[in-house]
């Protein structure tokens, strides 16, 4: 095998001179990629025209002509094409190319270069306005906002997936309801989203059907076709499927629903591929503090005694009823052990996910209309949800909601040096609006209804760390908690302006908005007490020249949403961004690095990626999430999640010397602080990884 | 563990004394089952009427007050207890007792000995017609007629699954269709029924989707999602749910296909409990048996040339076409060696089924309205089906034929000694019929339509070898031949009429009668040519005091269909009558038996189970398939078939020195004779079971 010369001149990065990585190297790695790979693959046009006709006219774009002129394509083009857009490091190029540019059928050849696509997702969400469409691209070559990989992967193809990351739903404990998630997360998989359930509902093993005991399968079973699903029905090549299941930690099966995550465990119940999350009311919470027993209970006893859910009660209220009524079978455990249980888990294999529900739904603007009840394949969306009355064949369903979320990130670096936070938040969430406005998942009603009722996004966030870097504030930093409190605080005010601006443009605000914490102005105490500002000089001289909005310009905000409402039932949701942050060039979400310089193995090659602005002054500020103390992490999404009306994808880093009881206590500290989830647990290990950063 | 007192004395039939079995100690197992179990976990009731009302109240039963006084009932039952009915065997009423008798909810206590579910299901499918539910009572308990399990099982049970084997159906190559099949899948197998499906209009693995080459994942993942979801679908723990799907050997996922049952196979693309059948038409055949070339071709590809599925053509006609066409995308295999594949495979696991396509349409009665696709999880199964169009959610689909198809078996013996043929056939017929009628399967729209529109009804017969050892005639005899040409032959012509008198009472035929054969008469031309009647003296004897329908008798046939039509579109298919037949303390279906003596193991108890009528003067006639020339036994079934409109379930009996190309030239053979199926290959290994047949 000859290696590439491209990766060759990465691997250069590694080369120590004078005790210095020769991180210049990954430019000429990038020059090389393109000179000797790139452009030699791309499909050659000779004029502009001639390839937007050949794109419409191969089906490989959808008719543009049907809004725009061709002068109006050109002018969009032009404008993109003069910024000289440079990928600034070899992986972005190598991520956009591998995974986003549109390629010929045979898949051998490009036909978009990233410029290419910035217009082809703008034209495609401008729908036509023009002014709209330079906006986008703006935004876009700016690397200002970057929008979920559906969205920027499938915008302006003719044949594609849907825009939208995110779906989630309800499953009725019996087999329509069944028959209708398995047909649901195929369709939804093959669209290009990912897909979570809440199983809490689902009857435990052991107990009746029909009244006969000892029949129910329990949730493994339904796992298992699930994860089966999600492995055939991919993104046509582009994504594998993806899907997640959650359970509440009260249901009897719950032991065994850890269980299958475990390595050596019978092949017939492991389960690889699904990711699982478990869903934490904060009962359970205080019988661990306590360190007490603890009752898990047959749901479907509980159904019968108490004609709802084990799932929608408030634990707080019920737990001591269904302790005391022997109807409701229960078997006891001791808390402080399950939670163990929950940690070596994740210690063994990063699962599972714990939603804390109580958190996600005390600060709930929607609270009087609904509960969250689980959340996604990321942990970052929590909205309503509620199971629907799948009928059988020919007989009308009751469909209720199910939850359809497209996301989006600022680029954080670039809003603050453009200081153009409120332009990239107000058009982001514009384009945001869009995509809702043109999904339409007709194939999974109960999801088509939430996207048309609601019309959620999720507007998150990307580069914290990289910026902080590049400033030379440290992550953990006093200064941090500053930058980020305000800084989201603005983000939050521009995209609740900007909803509320949408409802007032279109005279439409969200289904059920009259109940809802905005309407009644409960939403906005925590603003309009006092002005939030930068409290640290360095932060302030960060925002110098940005207008910040106060608390007078919150009453005003608050005012304005309860006269024209506001049409988002959701706003935000801080993803991960484990695939756009690349294209980027930025640090993923807002959680710290990993590594200075990241090693990635690709088919038979390695490859290095420092990370975004490192230059061998700032070394010191890209301190691994290995080496931080996980609470600081966790005290600074605290203050992020009191601005984010949904979640944030978090995840701890831990080091093989934390023992389980260690991880145990950040999953105590995280619910103290608010937090609404967890996402998965990594384990630094001895090699390579490890290597690199000692090494800097 | 202590063994059980009625074990050991079943065990004790293996003393010998004088070189004899001592076959006489499994009637004291029996009665020491019933005193010493059966009698101590029966619930007790001091009256007929309180334990009608217990089981009605307590909703075991259904109220079968709607339909009967109390007085009809108790009719029925002093009838049936009349008969003094008594288990001939300890096999036969520990697999009743096992597997069939009502428990309470705990599942401790049984509720009803045989004689009740003998008069429950008589109640239940005369639907308050007394004279008619005696007559049913009648021919069960003199044992003439055995209903198939799920019949036996769930009749007037308030909470149980269908009454039906059988399901079919195709599974068109879209997402919303596989969709459905899964949907299917679940709901047919919780309800009691085996389904099998056609996978051989998905593209296969690597065709193109959306014309992107290279996506299809092809059957494999499909078959993992079906064997998942028959794996949780069981018929609440009454019988775990089954499976089973079918290829066209000409579809190029074929060898990956076979290769999934192999044992040393990865665990990820293994397929255990889902049983696997191949579809074979004529073409096939020939090429093999010329031993040439022989070309599998992408479904898909062949598809987007001709408008229609491979799986749809006239191999015969179309073959050489797909072979010339370049835009058909094909792969070059010897025929011979695949089919020593297959073979090979059937040694391995005794999968995969043939069905030999050519021969089951030759000979198919409605084949000017559609063709014979595939077959069932027995491969006796043999109807007309379509693919439905199945549309996204809340548009309309077009539904088409899927197969539903309820069983059950005349027991040859009885019916024989009681020279009961015509009258067993026809309240056979009856029971059958209603089962179709009460039969809506509403939760799958096309195998509703087909039991709709289709009354189709499978029955067979079982005990044959037991009936021919009882006589002292040899199962591969010339006589044999000749008892089987006439038995079946009646057997056929009281179905026939049965289904004719039924359309002429209700003034109804299947739809598509008027095209069928059966209308045009040429479905009579084997009968009124000439009389079939006993060429052997003593088959004549068998057969003395019995009215043989003549050419006569088959010409008035002829007219009278014509004139009336007929109800059922299938009447006759020989199943295996794996459960039922111990019941019935008879050899399973039409095949030979495997051993003198069977051995069992149960959980950790081994039992014996002499062949039924086995004493120590006709042991000879019991010679074991293992033993016989399987060509002798395909040539039986072929003398059977000709009376049969739908197939036998064959299962070839080889050992260990057989090679693949001997399993190849039964094949050969079995297809020349025109057989239209080969269920699984079973192979005698060195064993238990060897050492009691050779110690015979
Ligand atoms: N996302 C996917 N993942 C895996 N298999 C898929 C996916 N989408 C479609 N398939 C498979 O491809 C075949 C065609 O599916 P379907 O007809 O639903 O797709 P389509 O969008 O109409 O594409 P085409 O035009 O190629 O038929 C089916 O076998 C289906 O199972
Ligand atoms: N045949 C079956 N095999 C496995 N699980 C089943 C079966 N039937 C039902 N279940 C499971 O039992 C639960 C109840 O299902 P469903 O509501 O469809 O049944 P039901 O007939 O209404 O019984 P119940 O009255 O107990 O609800 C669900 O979790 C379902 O998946
Ligand atoms: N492999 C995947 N397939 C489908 N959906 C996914 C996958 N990975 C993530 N998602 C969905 O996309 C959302 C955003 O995840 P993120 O890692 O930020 O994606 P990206 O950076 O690719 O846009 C997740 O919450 C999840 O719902
Ligand atoms: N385990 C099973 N679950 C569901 N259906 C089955 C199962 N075994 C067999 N069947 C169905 O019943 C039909 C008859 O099979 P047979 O062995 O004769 O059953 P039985 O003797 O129990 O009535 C088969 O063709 C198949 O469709
Ligand atoms: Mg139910
Ligand atoms: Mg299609």
């Amino acid at each position: 095998m000859v290696t590439k010369k491209w990766i060759l001149l990465n691997n250069e990065i590694m080369v120590k001179n004078d005790d210095e990585f020769s991180l210049g190297k990954d430019k000429d790695a990038v020059r090389s990629y393109f000179l000797d790979y790139v452009n030699k693959n791309t499909v050659f046009f000779y004029t502009l025209k001639e390839k937007i006709d050949y794109l419409i006219e191969q089906e490989y774009y959808i008719d543009f002509y049907q809004w725009y002129t061709f002068e109006q394509m050109q002018e969009v083009y032009d404008m993109v094409y003069a910024k000289k857009f440079r990928f600034q490091s070899f992986m972005s190029a190598f991520k956009f190319f591998q995974s986003y540019a549109l390629r010929d059928d045979s898949g051998e050849k490009f036909l978009e270069r990233y410029e290419d696509r910035v217009v082809a997702v703008s034209l495609f969400l401008a729908r036509g306005d023009v002014k709209q469409a330079r906006e986008y691209a703006e935004m876009l070559i700016n690397q200002e906002y970057q929008p979920a990989t559906p969205t920027f992967l499938n915008s302006g193809k003719k044949r594609s997936g849907e825009l939208v990351s995110c779906f989630l739903d309800e499953i009725g404990d019996n087999l329509n309801g069944i028959g209708y998630a398995i047909d649901s997360a195929m369709k939804l998989s093959s669209i290009g989203g990912g897909v979570s359930f809440n199983l809490s509902k689902i009857r435990a093993r052991g107990e009746s059907i029909k009244d006969v005991e000892g029949r129910a399968g329990g949730v493994l079973p339904i796992m298992k076709i699930l994860e089966d699903t999600f492995s055939y029905a991919n993104q046509l090549g582009q994504r594998p499927g993806a899907g997640a299941v959650y359970l509440n930690v009260f249901h009897t099966d719950i032991e065994e629903f850890l269980d299958c995550k475990k390595i050596n465990v019978d092949e017939k119940v492991r389960i690889k591929s699904l990711s699982i999350g478990v869903v934490v009311p904060d009962k359970f919470m205080e019988l661990a503090e306590k360190d007490e027993a603890c009752y898990l209970f047959h749901p479907h006893t509980v159904l019968k005694q108490y004609g709802k859910y084990l799932d929608e009660m408030d634990m707080d209220e019920m737990y001591e009823e269904l302790v005391t009524n022997p109807a409701v079978k229960k078997k006891k455990v001791n808390a402080r052990h399950l939670m163990v249980k929950i940690a070596q888990t994740q210690k063994e294999s990063g699962y599972p996910y714990l939603f804390f529900k109580g958190n996600a739904n005390r600060s709930h603007a929607l609270k009087d209309i609904g509960n969250v009840k689980f959340s996604n394949l990321c942990t970052e969306i929590m909205q309503i949800s509620d199971v629907s009355d799948i009928e059988i064949y020919g007989t009308e369903d009751k469909i209720r909601y199910g939850i359809s979320c497209n996301l989006g990130s600022l680029n954080i670096a670039t809003v603050m040096d453009n200081k153009r936070i409120r332009e990239a938040v107000k058009t982001a969430m514009r384009s945001l609006t869009i995509v809702s406005d043109i999904t339409n998942i007709a194939m999974v009603p109960s999801v088509q209804k939430a996207n048309k009722e609601l019309h959620s996004v999720g507007l998150g966030a990307m580069n914290l760390h990289g910026f902080l870097a590049k400033n030379f504030i440290m992550y953990e930093s006093k200064e941090a908690l500053d930058f980020c409190n305000v800084f989201f605080m603005m983000v939050n005010f521009y995209s609740l302006q900007s909803s509320m601006e949408i409802a007032r443009e279109r005279k439409e605000t969200f289904v059920g908005f009259k109940a809802s914490e905005y309407a009644n102005g409960n939403y906005f105490t925590q603003y309009i007490a006092k002005d939030i500002v930068p409290v640290n000089e360095k932060i302030a001289a960060l925002f110098e020249g940005v207008e910040i909005p106060t608390a007078a310009d919150w009453t005003q905000l608050m005012n304005d949403v309860k006269e024209h409402g506001i049409f988002h039932a959701y706003r935000l949701a801080i993803a991960p961004n484990q695939s756009t942050s690349y294209i980027m060039n930025a640090t993923a979400s807002v959680m710290p690095v990993v590594d200075v310089i990241e090693v990635r193995e690709y088919g038979d090659s390695t490859t290095y990626y420092p990370m975004p602005y490192l230059n061998n002054d700032n070394y010191f500020f890209y301190k691994s999430a290995y080496d931080m103390d996980q609470k600081n992490v966790l005290r600074l999404i605290s203050v992020i999640q009191k601005h984010v009306d949904q979640g944030i994808s978090t995840i701890l880093h831990t080091n093989t010397k934390d023992t389980t009881r260690d991880i145990a206590k950040y999953y105590i500290y995280a619910h103290k602080m608010g937090l609404k989830s967890l996402y998965y647990t990594r384990t630094r290990k001895a090699g390579i990884d490890e290597c690199v950063s000692c090494s800097v």
